[in-house]
């Protein structure tokens, strides 16, 4: 037997060892992923090694993905660009920071008087919200997907109540987006301000409020220490990460790979909702019990109903502006009200029931 | 080249092609699993087929696992002995069905006024349920995961209003298990009736009431159009089903395969859960828009008062019978005080300020 032959045989053979024709190629790759958050981010950090250490141990260690935090590729908001230039193949971020390029990611993460997190969840997997997802990036050769839900965000912390429509009006407030936008209709002042800034900020009356995420990232920023009212949300209901996958580079994977990565971000997703929740309760128990000064409000009424009308206007102006504005708009509002019907009559008719608050 | 030689090329060719030692043995494992439900059952038995494809195609075919429905074991309450004794490798079923067998998987699935769904995971996932579980489960050489959950389920269709305690006394109704010991200590008759009768047995005042799970699988169901009241829920609040898996069984399973398994079942447990609130949502705006005469209520709150502390002194009497009855209660007690804080501040608050009612 020749030489060339024996390779044949090898070849043939390792045909033959290959479970499914398209699944284990021999082959190993070697991913990298671009995260907006520093290293260590609680929460938000926990989902991409969350994520990457389900895809190696279901791959065997086929596939494995280093993570790099923002600290190596400095740019906590290039994540959208690495991703479609392929200089990463995956990156982990928030679908709204990239309203400046497309004005229609801005929907995919949460939007003020939106749904709550297992409304979006059911919009996102039943009620076309994957689809219209699809729609959007499939233009930049980008995938996006789901990529953890803080879950309900808290309204913020303020150094002073809020009593009436007046006390909004030239409160310098850290809000960015489009909830400082719909708070400036109503004569607030909102800035931006990185978050190593923000406590000195609040401390030195720089600004007079600012929200954050809730009591899961809030409690080691200290805004406690210094602000007594801690107001419910109203403005990010079910924030959504993203994990985003490069088109090109996701083709190229055999395609039990593509089911393994898939699953672990989708399980990574749901698992990041699940740790907010629990680190939520834990550290509002803590802050409740070192700070018992510290005050939980909700907005009066007629605050609540202005912000609301605020909230209303924009959004108009966008699906105005915009067909694919208004194509997702319509949808998300539609979905929100069958969904919050139910909503309503399970777990909210239920807390109500229980007369606990 | 002797062709000894050539098999020895081969058997190392295949030893190289192997990514990992534990991955890729080459051996294809068909699995079986053992469902509670009917053969193409909604929503509970889409979550074992969500499971079953994932793995399929996240093992390139490696696992593959047949599932048999109750028509084809003929035995739905079957499933715990099944896995036990290793007929079938898996089961899909709900931890409160072997009560009998063991007081303490009662704990497991749901409780009258206990948590919501987002709660329960994180007690799961988090808080140190997954322990008890494996604690409870290990003695009978079976491991027990999330199954999916239905959310919220609907305290039930009834015939006539309930205005008091007085209209609960006599009352006739399909309420199985442990929230049937609480109405029964108020006066209530609470029977167990097979499915397939439920629908004759209402509309022939055989019952006055049942309760089945909320409009996911209630519309399909018809119980709408002869029970005008339909009344929101505290029994379950947050029903997770069940995957079972032998244990010997797994620990037979390569590493990789293991870790695909574990995802993929709680994966679809979280798909179920999205399922749930998607289907709830629809059916509800079918029911209301087809039948509008449909009232949902809420019971009053003396009503409640009564129906949580029958719930309480039927919970001290398991904790007083059994160590680790008690010892699972006071967790799941603790807990849910800690993260209810939380869900009421966050959707609890968000719902309330909307004003939507």
């Amino acid at each position: 037997m020749k030489l060339t032959n024996v390779l044949k045989a090898l070849v043939i053979a390792s045909i033959a060892l290959t479970p499914l024709a398209n699944a284990d190629d021999g082959k190993k790759y070697r991913w990298k992923l671009a995260e907006t958050w520093g290293p260590n981010f609680p929460i938000f950090g926990d989902a991409t090694k969350n994520m990457a250490k389900m895809v190696k141990e279901m791959s065997g260690g086929r596939l494995t993905i280093r993570i790099d935090s923002s600290n190596k590729h400095k740019s906590a908001l290039g994540i959208f660009d690495f991703v479609k230039n392929g200089q990463y193949q995956m990156g982990h971020s928030a679908s709204y920071y990239w309203k400046g390029k497309d004005i229609n990611t801005l929907f995919f993460t949460t939007l003020p008087f939106g749904m709550t997190t297992s409304e979006q969840y059911a919009w996102f997997y039943h009620g076309g919200g994957m689809e219209l997802m699809k729609e959007v990036y499939d233009q930049y050769g980008v995938m996006s997907f789901p990529g953890g839900n803080t879950g309900n965000q808290m309204g913020g912390w303020f150094r002073k109540e809020i009593n009436s429509l007046d006390d909004l009006k030239g409160l310098k407030m850290r809000i960015p987006g489009f909830a400082g936008e719909v708070l400036a209709k109503l004569g607030a002042k909102p800035t931006n301000i990185p978050s190593g800034e923000l406590y000195t900020s609040l401390e030195r009356n720089t600004i007079d409020a600012l929200e954050w995420v809730g009591p899961s990232l809030d409690l080691r920023m200290g805004f406690h220490k210094i602000a007594p009212y801690y107001y419910t949300g109203w403005h990010e209901p079910a924030t959504e990460l993203q994990f985003m996958v490069n088109q090109k580079a996701y083709d190229e994977l055999p395609e039990d790979l593509q089911a393994i990565l898939t699953i672990a971000m989708k399980t990574a997703a749901y698992d990041m909702y699940t740790q907010s929740t629990h680190e939520s309760g834990k550290n509002l128990a803590t802050i409740q019990q070192d700070f018992p000064n510290v005050k939980i409000r909700t907005f009066p009424a007629p605050v609540m109903a202005a912000i609301k009308k605020a909230n209303a206007e924009l959004l108009e102006e966008f699906a105005a502006k915009d067909e694919m504005s208004n194509k997702i708009l319509t949808s998300i509002e539609n979905y929100r009200k069958q969904a919050r019907q139910w909503t309503n009559f399970s777990d909210r008719a239920y807390l109500d029931s229980l007369d606990e608050k």
